[in-house]
Order: C-alpha cells, then sequence, then structure tokens
C-alpha cells in the first residue's frame, strides 16, 4: 500500500531515525541500498522480505528497475520500507523514487535520516558552521570532480564550508580543481572515511595534501576554515584565511 | 563526567535518533533550547534535571553563560546531555560549546541529528538533490538577511538549491537581494513552516511572491529549480531555468 523512502543515517542503529527504526520492525518488505549497514538490517522482521538492490546502484536502467520494483510492492504489501544510507534526498536518487511512485498512484511517505554529509564532520568534531569562521555550508558530490563553474575559492572567502561526498576516488582531481581555482593550498581540510561505524577514520591536512592522502570509500571530504577546529596546528592557519 | 552535544530533529520524537533517545532517557541532567519538542522532553526521566536555556538564546554573554553551565553539571553528573533542536553544527552554535567544553577539560561526544535544514524540504516531498535539476545543496541563515557577496543566481543557474533557515522574518529583504543578483522572478520556492510537527504548513510559490506570503518562525525557506517538483504547474519552470 504505501512505500516508507526511509533515511538509514551514516552508521548503525545509533544513527537511525525513531520513526525509521518503528517502520523497519513492522515492515513487509525492504529495499535497501549497499551502504546500509548490518546492524540496521537486522532489525528487519525474520518474516519480512529483504531485497539488496546495492549492487544495480548508479545505472539509469537499474533505478527504472527500482522504481518497477517498488511499485509492484506496494500493490502487493500494506508496508513497504525503501531503505537508503544516509538521507534519501541527499544524493540518494529518492526524488526520481518519490515521482515514480506518485506517477503510479502509489502513496509514499518520506523519513530523512541524518545524511554523512553533515554526521561525519560531527563526527570528527567538525562543526560546519561556526560563529566568525563559517556561516554556510555547500554540499557536492566528487565523483565526477567538481563542477568548474562553482567559484569555490571565493565561497569558502566568504565563510561557506565545502563538503565533497563520493570524492575518495578522484581526490586528486578534486585538489587540482581547487586549488586551480584560487582555494589557497594551506586551506584546512578532513577526509572522514565510514563516519559513524566502528571504522571510521579522521585525517585532517591541509587541500596541498589531499591527492596523497590513503583514501577509500565512502569518504567525505570538508574543506574550509572549520576543519582546522580542535587542532592547534591549523587553528592559525583558520584565523589567517579569514583575516 | 560527558557533555552528549545531542541533535534533537526538527520536529517529535519520530525524528530524534535512536543514539539521542537512548542517551535522553539516561541523562542526569539535561540542558535544552527553545526549540526542542515537548514531546522530546517528555523523555527525560523524572528523577533527572531540567533546564531550558532558551530564552537565552543568541546573546554573546548568555553562550558564555550556557557554556560555564555545562561545565559546572559536567563537574557534579556523570550523564549530561545538551540538547539542541536539529543538529548541534548546522547554525546550533555547538562548536562553541564544544571548544568551551575540551578547553575545560570535559569529554564530549557529538550525536548529529536531523537538521530542518534537509528535513523540512524532504517532509514537503522536495529532494533538495534531484538528476537534472540539482546537484548540489546550500544552506545559510536569513535572520541578517543575506551574504551580500554571495552570488546565489550564478549558483542556482548551475543547479544549486539555496536552503535559508531562520529567513521567515527577512523574507522581504531576502528576495530583493536575490532577485536584485539576478535570480529570475519566477523561480520556484517553497516555505516550509514548523517542519515535521502537526503545525506543518508548506507553502509553493515563485520567488517574486515571497516577500508577501504570510510566513511565521521558524522557517525554512528553499530556493531552486526542486522547489517544483511534484507541482505539474511549477514543473514547467523548473525546465526552463535549466534550459
Amino acid at each position: 500500500m504505501t512505500v516508507y523512502l526511509v533515511g538509514a543515517g551514516p552508521g548503525g542503529v545509533d544513527t537511525l531515525t525513531v520513526r525509521g527504526l518503528r517502520l523497519l520492525e513492522r515492515a513487509d518488505v525492504v529495499v535497501h541500498d549497499r551502504l546500509v549497514d548490518q546492524d540496521v538490517l537486522a532489525l528487519i522482521p525474520s518474516g519480512a522480505g529483504q531485497i539488496d538492490v546495492g549492487k544495480h546502484r548508479g545505472a539509469a536502467a537499474s533505478q527504472a528497475r527500482i522504481n518497477a520494483l517498488l511499485i509492484s510492492l506496494a500493490r502487493r504489501h500494506d508496508c513497504v520500507v525503501r531503505l537508503k544510507g544516509g538521507d534519501p534526498f541527499v544524493f540518494g536518487r529518492g526524488g526520481e523514487e518519490l515521482l515514480a511512485l506518485r506517477d503510479a498512484g502509489v502513496p509514499v511517505e518520506i523519513v530523512p535520516g541524518v545524511t554523512s554529509a553533515l554526521a561525519a564532520p560531527a563526527a570528527a568534531g567538525i562543526p560546519v558552521t561556526h560563529r566568525g569562521l563559517a556561516h554556510g555550508v555547500l554540499i557536492v558530490t566528487g565523483h565526477a570532480g567538481l563542477d568548474p563553474e562553482i567559484d569555490f575559492a571565493d565561497l569558502c572567502r566568504r565563510g561557506v564550508t565545502l563538503v565533497v561526498l563520493m570524492g575518495a576516488e578522484q581526490r586528486e582531481r578534486i585538489a587540482r580543481r581547487l586549488i586551480g581555482g584560487g582555494l589557497p593550498a594551506h586551506t584546512p581540510l578532513a577526509v572522514i572515511e565510514r563516519a559513524c561505524t566502528s571504522a571510521e577514520r579522521v585525517v585532517r591536512a591541509h587541500l596541498e595534501r589531499l591527492a596523497s592522502l590513503e583514501v577509500a570509500p565512502p569518504a567525505v571530504i570538508v574543506v574550509g576554515a572549520v576543519a582546522a577546529i580542535g587542532r592547534p596546528d591549523l587553528r592559525a592557519l583558520a584565523k589567517d584565511l579569514h583575516a
């Protein structure tokens, strides 16, 4: 009957919302992505169906197949949970599923989740906004590099923190693009791998070192003065940037 | 002993995280803001202390007083929960409390919450990112108007969704700034009041109507092509903007 587009958050059960937890516990069937934590999947009742569509992520044809699957499940079940890592609407393609379901006349409820774009810096002790350092935050993806037309250097100078999702594999290109665009090589930066899981790893550095860092996906890259917070050696640089 | 900076999410218990719920249930004392939902506050054990610092929000002196309060509570209690609406690090001044606590040698754990910046559009059925329409999202505050130096029109043209928190009272100034900066008057827009609560209200319009809309805080303003999603009359305009 109803499809619930649920954000699972970036980590285990701790980062799931109470609404998400309750829906999982009463789901008839759960359709989930690769990035959803095993402890969250363990909440699914033993009698409920569980479909992993993770290996198909990315390609347009597969998205059409997922849409069709959700529509057909909604016709046979009361409570269909579409579970996505993070938040369904922050680079989760939830919008496409929402529109396909609505076009098919299927009732949909959106259940926002904690996005890794904000939880990853938070887990590393980095506030994406901070009085005197950052009064805005821009979230983009880096899987295809960064938009060549956006003036990231200017935004950073104006106190906007840059958060790049899915940028691990393109980090050399991203660093080149940002420095080439005018961002100082010593701009503070943090890379957070597997945020909010037991395998979380945080690396702090300057922008010029991004290309040479060892980073395994999934990772979140945070660029801007706030990335120096809590690191006295970088804090002086943050002040410098905003002098 | 430890201070937990917990994001309560934008609504009731449903939008709280499981980690936040568990911490509230075992808190010795909870220090909370004005924007935290009553149903969330009802989770606090009857034996625990509950301190509302909401009326002091905003002024610098009061922030110093809150910092001092948290430090002194941490010296007397095992589990001090500092509860903030939304996420503690998205315009929540959590960074200032984190630094003050660390400087005082108090252990701190950050518990990210669902931010209204993303949950409000989601609740309205608006994906802040959407293939072909938006590949980034910029979150800023509007309580003092918008930064005159940021080229919002250019960002919007490049497919960045603009989310303005705390902009209700300055909406006339914000509309003037965006249109004056080159954003087309017919840019799709949504205003979400009291997102994720029973009093939630969503208004969809074009940018030129923002100044004349009735809006009561707290409200989230979403500007960009995605604000037309699910509204056929606005969808044509969204395509137009990105032609």
